[in-house]
C-alpha cells in the first residue's frame, strides 16, 4: 500500500470566542533513507547516503532528483535499478535501494560530503559557488526575456492543480512552465528543497522536456540550495513567490540564471 | 568585522507596467561549519560536525543549540571554550570550533547521524519519535491552560522586533515568551532549524530563563524537527504561524507539548 500524503486528524478549532472539535487535515512528513548499491559479487556494496523528511508520494523521483542535484549521478541511465526496501516490509516504503552501474566511479569519501563542503579553499559562499561550477557550465542563452504578465499568471496556474496545499496549507512547490506558461509538471512536499529534487528526478526520467526552455516557479523563498538544484538542471529562469537569500542571488547570476522573487497580484522584483 | 545579517543590492522592481531601477535589502546566507575539539595532548581530535547554510549573527548561540538539540552536549558546562577559526582569516566566521570537556563522552559515530537516522528498528516516524526519548522525557504540566487572546497576541509582538524581516522579508524566526505574553528572546535566519538552534543556544546559557514556563512562537510551519528541538529544550507550548506536519503533531503529543497552528487574526487550531 503506498502511503498517503496527507493525513487527517482530531483538532480543536478557535474563532472568535468560540472553541470547535473538529478533523483538519496535515501534509504528511515521514523520514525517508537514500541506500546506494554498487559493485558485483563480494565486492557488492550498499551505503546509505542521506535521510530526509519528505512527504511520501513521488519517492524514487526524489531519489533521482537528489542524486542527480548532488552530482553523484549525471544521467538517468547511471542507474540500473531503483525500489523500495522489501526487506523491511512494514516501513520499507522509507528506505529506497538505488543500484548504480558498474562502470559509474563512485567517490565514497564525496558521498559523506555535500556541495557546499566540498571545498578546500574554506567556507563561504564563494566557494560553495566554486563547487557547483565543477559539476554544471552557465547557462548561455542570448536575449531571454520573460513578459512580466506571463510571470504574474504563474502563482495562480499552480494553485489551481495544487491538491495537497489546498488540503493542508502547509507544503511547499515547484512547478514548471514552458516560455508560453503552460504548467509542464508540478510537485509537492514539506521540504521546498524535496519538492523540487522530485520534480528534477522526473525530468532526468523524462528527457522530452527542454528545461533550458523552461521557467521553475517556486511556492516559498529562493535559498541558495534551491538555485544550486535549478543550475544543475539547466533551468535559466526562476520565479520564487518569496524573497531571495544573497546567496542565491549571487549564484543565480554566477550561472547565468533570471531570478525573480516577490511574485504578486501586479509586481515582482528581478534580481539577477 | 562581524559579517552583516542583510545585503543591499541592485534590483529591478516591476510595478503595474513600470520597471524602476533600485536597490533592495536581502537576507544574507552563508555557509557556517562546526569542528569540535576533543581529547588532549597527542590525542587531541578536531573534527567537522556539520556544514548549515545560515544567516551570520549569533553564530556562537547557533553552533550550541545544535550541539544541544542533537544530543551531543547536555548543558553549557560541557563545553570548555568556543570560538571563531582564526587560522582562516577570510571566512574564519564561516569555521566555529567547539572544544568540549575532557570527561564528555563523545560517540564518534552517533556525530556522523542525526536523531531520526538513529534507530535500530527502521526509518520511520514512530522511531524517529523513538530516537528522541533516549534523550529527552515527557513534559509534564497539569492543568496548563493558555488564553487564546493572549496566543493571538503574540505574532504582532514578534513582528515588532523583527529587524532583519522587516528589512528583507524573507527570513524565518523563532520567538520566546513567558506566560504572560512577554517577549523573553527572538532570533531570526534564513533556516527554520537555525533561528531555533539560535534561540536555545542563548537558553542553554542563560539559565535564569525557565523554559518549562514559556511559549515558543514559530514566524512559519512547524515541522518534526522543530518539535524535536523545543522538547529537547523542555518547551511545553508551541504556536506556529503556518501549518504543522503530521509528525510534528505526532510528535508534540509524545512529548506533551501543546502545539497550536494557523495562528490568525482572530483564529487559530490546536492539534496536540
Amino acid at each position: 500500500m503506498i502511503k498517503a500524503p496527507v493525513a487527517s486528524i482530531a483538532i480543536v478549532k478557535y474563532t472568535e470566542s468560540d472553541y470547535l472539535q473538529t478533523q483538519d487535515l496535515l501534509a504528511v512528513e515521514e523520514p525517508m533513507e537514500i541506500r546506494l548499491q554498487f559493485g558485483e559479487g563480494d565486492l557488492r556494496k550498499e551505503i546509505p547516503i542521506s535521510v530526509t523528511m519528505r512527504t511520501p508520494g513521488n519517492d524514487f523521483e526524489l531519489a533521482l532528483g537528489f542524486l542527480f542535484t548532488e552530482g553523484i549521478i549525471t544521467k538517468i541511465a547511471d542507474v540500473s535499478q531503483i525500489s523500495y526496501c522489501n526487506s523491511a516490509p512494514e516501513n520499507g516504503q522509507n528506505i529506497i535501494k538505488v543500484s548504480l552501474n558498474d562502470n559509474l566511479e563512485i567517490d565514497l569519501q564525496k558521498l559523506q560530503r555535500n556541495f557546499y563542503t566540498s571545498s578546500s579553499c574554506g567556507v563561504c559562499g564563494k566557494a560553495s559557488i566554486d563547487a557547483i561550477k565543477q559539476h554544471c557550465n552557465r547557462i548561455e542563452i542570448q536575449g531571454l526575456r520573460v513578459d512580466p504578465n506571463l510571470l504574474l499568471s504563474l502563482p495562480d496556474k499552480l494553485a489551481s492543480v495544487q491538491t495537497v496545499f489546498k488540503h493542508t496549507g502547509g507544503i511547499h512547490a515547484s512547478a514548471l512552465f514552458d516560455w508560453e506558461g503552460n504548467l509542464l509538471i508540478h510537485r509537492e512536499d514539506v521540504g521546498r528543497h524535496n519538492a523540487l529534487d522530485k520534480l528534477i528526478g522526473y525530468l532526468i526520467s523524462n528527457i522530452q522536456i527542454k528545461t533550458e526552455a523552461s521557467i521553475l516557479l517556486l511556492s516559498g523563498r529562493a535559498s541558495f540550495e534551491l538555485v544550486q538544484k535549478a543550475a544543475m538542471a539547466r533551468i535559466p529562469i526562476i520565479a520564487a513567490v518569496g524573497a531571495p537569500s544573497s546567496l542565491a542571488v549571487e549564484t543565480a547570476k554566477n550561472f547565468g540564471i533570471q531570478l525573480f522573487g516577490f511574485l504578486r497580484e501586479n509586481r515582482f522584483n528581478k534580481y539577477a
